[in-house]
């Protein structure tokens, strides 16, 4: 079984459609984690970008951490995360940028070190959700930033009736979500 | 070369030692982080709880995510991990504790989801860093409540001269930390 199946086999018996289309992935994506879901999943991301020549997995704090570390396995590569408050462990050479959160009406600063990004990456973004592509574009802004050429976006679910993928597109970055939720009404999950 | 090897010299190669007994990892355990490495890491984890019928890895967001689903791979289990705050994301079965964080100076709630913690696991908790031991002792506290066993505490990097591994220990839990910090005297960093 392919692993775009095998995520969408699992959102279906596990995920929870809650209202204001929330969609709670936690018994297996973001919270409890299945690493071995995650390794299809990584490696179907190496898949997809095997042509590219990706020296660096991006990816924001705390869920895409999960992801990024397994799927940097099939690329031989460090992760790095952009952290979501400046802290006393970070110097003050950080790239910043804002990110509002789709799920906690938010916004945060989001940090880079500037030691780990610089013009000489080639960045994948790797992340478990898109929806309103806040995160994303985030991210996007800190490689910019830094200089930093971004090969893609690589994402577990993407909530095909928000934004957040055009959004990206229209930068001319590429994304590929495994799993592409078409709706939620009535509570049943249907995938594109 | 043995993992803790490879630990103690990368700790010697890219750690830097800030005022206040801090010891900055951030380019390959906590902020980029080395997916080789942890592999490394994950397997010597393994190794010494090899014993053990762990079925669940337990850990605290954000940096030990990484840790413990690289290191969950060996053991063929899911990863839990404890959230900073509370979410809307989560419902309200919960069990909470609080963690004073030695970097940050602030206390915060941490909770982990009902639904992924019970007295049926056995929990292997994971983290990179263990000083004053608050997050492990919150971690043990949130097991407790559930019900569920503490097989031990896996740890990449601890430092020896903080009371951490002891409070634990007294507990009648096992502590295996790969790299003991002595001291960090002089921004030299000696290993135990």
């Amino acid at each position: 079984m392919s692993a775009v199946q095998l995520l969408e086999e699992r959102i279906e018996k596990d995920g929870k459609v809650f209202p204001g289309n929330i969609l709670k992935v936690d018994a297996f994506l973001n919270h409890q984690m299945d690493v071995a879901l995650l390794n299809e999943i990584g490696k179907e991301i190496k898949r997809l970008f095997s042509s590219c020549d990706i020296n660096k997995i991006l990816t924001i704090e705390a869920s895409g951490i999960a992801i990024a570390c397994i799927t940097a396995q099939y690329f031989d590569c460090p992760v790095l995360f952009a952290k979501k408050t400046k802290t006393k462990n970070i110097a003050n050479e950080v790239y910043k940028t804002q990110v509002k959160s789709f799920t906690h009406g938010t916004t945060y600063d989001v940090i880079v070190s500037k030691d780990f990004l610089s013009k000489d990456d080639k960045v994948l973004i790797v992340d478990d959700f898109l929806a309103e592509g806040n995160a994303l574009l985030g991210l996007i802004d800190l490689c910019k930033q830094a200089g930093a050429e971004v090969c893609g976006c690589a994402i577990a679910i993407e909530k095909g009736f928000q934004p957040g993928s055009q959004r990206v597109r229209e930068l001319g970055i590429r994304v590929e979500s495994l799993a592409v939720v078409e709706s939620m009404e009535g509570g049943e999950v249907r995938f594109r």
